[in-house]
């Protein structure tokens, strides 16, 4: 069988490869993502027990943005277990990633942890707990076996653009909903989102998804088996934006995307999976790595359902 | 493995009848739900190979409201295929399950099937093609094994009632997305929430989506492999109101559930169950029967993720 | 002064002629509304003390649309007085004139009596009384000095495409917001919106509104004085749909405009006024209707501000 | 007819003093606010000839809060012109004055100049002209005829908790509809929610709004005289956050009121008058100061309608 994960990937990148700079948008808020090619494309995977197979671009770094979302909800469960919940639901919000309608009609409670006011909170939480950016990239660095950095260009753009955000953070801060110092959380948050890896690292970094909360080196618990599953659940409701239903219908699989193009999935009990490519659909997910999945899905019959 | 299964289920059942009538609260918009016996409990499995336990109440009937949208939601794809999406989204709606808002928002398209809004939808095409209540009572009888027949006085109270579906269903036509007549789709709406099965009825007629979509009895196709996924994937990501996060989190598994307080969950490639009592909590689902599926999925770690 | 009336008119009806035609667009969700010659433009006016001056198309019969809502909150004033707004509420809505979204925010109740919703709610009220349409001819009528009638043609299209005021009525009987049939409300005011007027006999029927509530021929007091000032504030805060701020600032008279492009002004103690021409702007008022209350204003000085 | 104005202000203060204290609750989202005794009332007015009358606790300095957004909008209108309306809207909002909801759906354009978001953008035109907190203070303290000053602390306490303010301004600034930083145009807000006026300086500050525009003392045209009118209109459609249908129901004059207790009103061409008690209703108006005005229509029967 790893042969032929080896042989899926080669395929899907062979067929995806035709259509790069065809259609779809290369994120554009801040120069250092817009200047990123859009002709890009790889997709990498490591199965539970080690096997790693990789295809195209799939060791070129991008920006993870989002996709550090699911590390730092990651960390804060590990410290905060079920208790995280007081202040963030674990609800699909309808509304755009970035949307504060939901925020107000709720009273500052963001509806999950991978919409931008979810993911303030967590850093909110992480701050407090001692947490915050050194401790996520010490977890991500130990689950991907090397050392995982910032990009300062990149989190430099995010604090001098990030006025939505911003916005965000200080709404909820009206609420009473955060317990630091705005600028603080907002600090670990534009560094959180300019962590770079490439797809392998992802699918590494993500191993012990597929693992019962395993570290994928270390097979220590990163966090409980129960918390896993959970983590893997809200992926799927969640994960993608407000296109959540879409990918759970194509794919069938718990995801998680970013602007900078990256998906990364989960088989349980299997493999985790990272696509990439930079140009981006309306919904702000990866559309040739959304069409990738769907591939990666439709050849090994992978999927949750 | 089978005795292990009606031994979960006794013990599920003897755990919860204690709680019976001590929290939430009987659907009360219709006498004839409000007069439903709030102390019932009952629990039912049937597995990919024809095995069946059940425990409690698994064999009375109850009003299965939503519960029909899965089965009008499977004859519509069946007939239409992907062409059903045209007027009906497939992303988790963040509003409750009769809102208007997020109709007027996005011009008359339900997010989903499984809001009132898209279930009228749903019937509207199935009355197109030709189908309608006797189409859905005729799959769901051929499921079962047995004729499924509608309580006539809940779908006339329904109909005295039905003030919001019908706002819905005229806003809908207001947006030129229904075909049909309202009065006719609404007919067919009202009629197909009043369909009555038990339990064990229940976790038959679901049968196919555990078994990539072949009958359960005859094993031919009611659904292809993908479509079935697909409902799967839907029923998970949008089959509990506004709790979807919530039932995800706490039992991975695609659910549909009812005001009836019945709910119908899927391990795929394994079995399907239901879990039905009649005390709701605030989000409209079951109390009792989602605690039986949290407790179904704890004792047998069967969940997708 | 009333010389200068009538030569204020004829050059405003001078000024305006020119671009009959240019811009806008007349009403066209009904076909007898759509057939109306964009090219018209009519002017009329009736002092306090009972002189009057017209020019242009000013006796040409126009569908009175939710101008009639005036006359149906007056009527209702008069039979209820404040105990009105126990169902309905007197602010500007910020939404679009149909739009459900509120409604739902506040459960049931009209933000106020010019929009549909709140029209629907008066309409009910009025059927609660024994009003009901022929309360309102009646009411017109004597204003006017003259038989008012219905145009059947319009009534019947109104009933036969209105599913979005369907929905309304609908939506506010599920709240228990109506007291009466749906389908009686629903007769009533799809009768109300095709009540026929020219701009002349517009002017008339609005003419107590400038008279402190007394009829403009009998002198009997319509509604109390303190009433009358509440409808023109009303009609300054909410008369032309989503434009009201403005129309105040633009014009600085409390108004009503209607879908028919005829809009009434009042001018407090002096004067009424009816400017009528089909097309449409973006927000549904009269575009050159909306002009020449400019014009009106600018060369006479007169505005309540 | 002097004479008579005192005795009205002596009657209405006479009438009032009994509740003080009763009901309603004093502002208390900060401390230099909430220690602000409730059991005070003060009214007073100025005439267009120069007569000045006043009652109760009229001398007693307040915090005008968003009793300022009537001087900075006239400010900017001075300066802008009717090109202020590029980036600001005139329309009622329907939603509470801190609202971010419509700001979203309108992107970024604030609907009008008197909810906090349309303030913040007028500050920021205001900085653009080189105006801001020096520009405000002299135009205010030269309509009074006496030196208006910040109360410091409060200006503070606004910076140090306004959150919801640097949340709006930070939603404006990433539309794009700020043009300068967003920490010097809440410099600029919070300083201008801070200055003080008693009920008397307050009446005087308006007078040119009763005066086609002309500086209570000197004559000179603050703004225009159709700029006048259009502010009054402003005011009656706009000035009293989500009550302003009510405000116009019951009063039917231009106001603008604000957290501190005070509401400033205009009869065209007669008067200005200010009203101040600090116990506020649930809209954010001063109870007693809705009351008193309410009262001085009624035995005046002055009213714009």
């Amino acid at each position: 069988m790893n042969t032929d994960f080896q042989q899926v990937l080669d395929e899907i990148n062979a067929a995806i490869r035709p259509h790069l700079g065809q259609d779809g948008k290369v994120a554009g808020y801040i120069p250092a993502l817009a200047r990123v090619p859009a002709r890009q494309f790889g997709i990498a995977l490591r199965t539970c027990d080690g096997y790693e197979a990789a295809s195209g671009d799939s060791a070129v770094p991008f920006s993870t943005q989002s996709m550090s979302k699911l590390f730092s909800l990651t960390l804060a469960m590990k410290h905060l277990g079920d208790q995280l919940w007081e202040r963030i639901g674990r609800e699909p919000s309808g509304n755009p990633f970035n949307s504060l309608v939901q925020l107000e009609n709720e009273r500052g409670k963001p509806r999950n942890p991978f919409i931008n006011a979810g993911a303030i909170a967590v850093a909110d939480r992480l701050v407090t707990h001692g947490q915050a950016i050194d401790g996520l990239l010490s977890l991500i660095s130990s689950l991907c076996g090397e050392a995982i950095t910032i990009d300062a260009e990149v989190a430099q753009s995010e604090a001098d653009t990030g006025f939505r955000n911003a916005a965000l953070a200080n709404f909820m801060k009206s609420f009473g909903s955060l317990d630091n110092d705005v600028a603080q959380v907002l600090h670990v948050y534009f560094n959180q989102c300019a962590i770079r890896m490439s797809c392998l690292q992802a699918a590494r970094a993500a191993g012990f998804l597929c693992r019962d909360g395993r570290h994928p080196v270390t097979g220590d618990h990163v966090v409980s088996e129960a918390l896993t599953r959970r983590i893997n659940s809200l992926m799927l409701t969640c994960g993608t934006y407000d296109a959540a239903g879409e990918f759970a219908y194509r794919s069938g699989l718990p995801c998680k995307s970013c602007v900078g193009g990256g998906i990364v999935a989960v088989v349980p009990d299997k493999l985790t999976l990272c696509a990439w490519s930079p140009a981006l659909d309306t919904t702000g997910n990866s559309l040739l790595g959304m069409k990738a999945l769907e591939m990666f899905v439709g050849k090994t019959g992978l999927s949750v359902f």
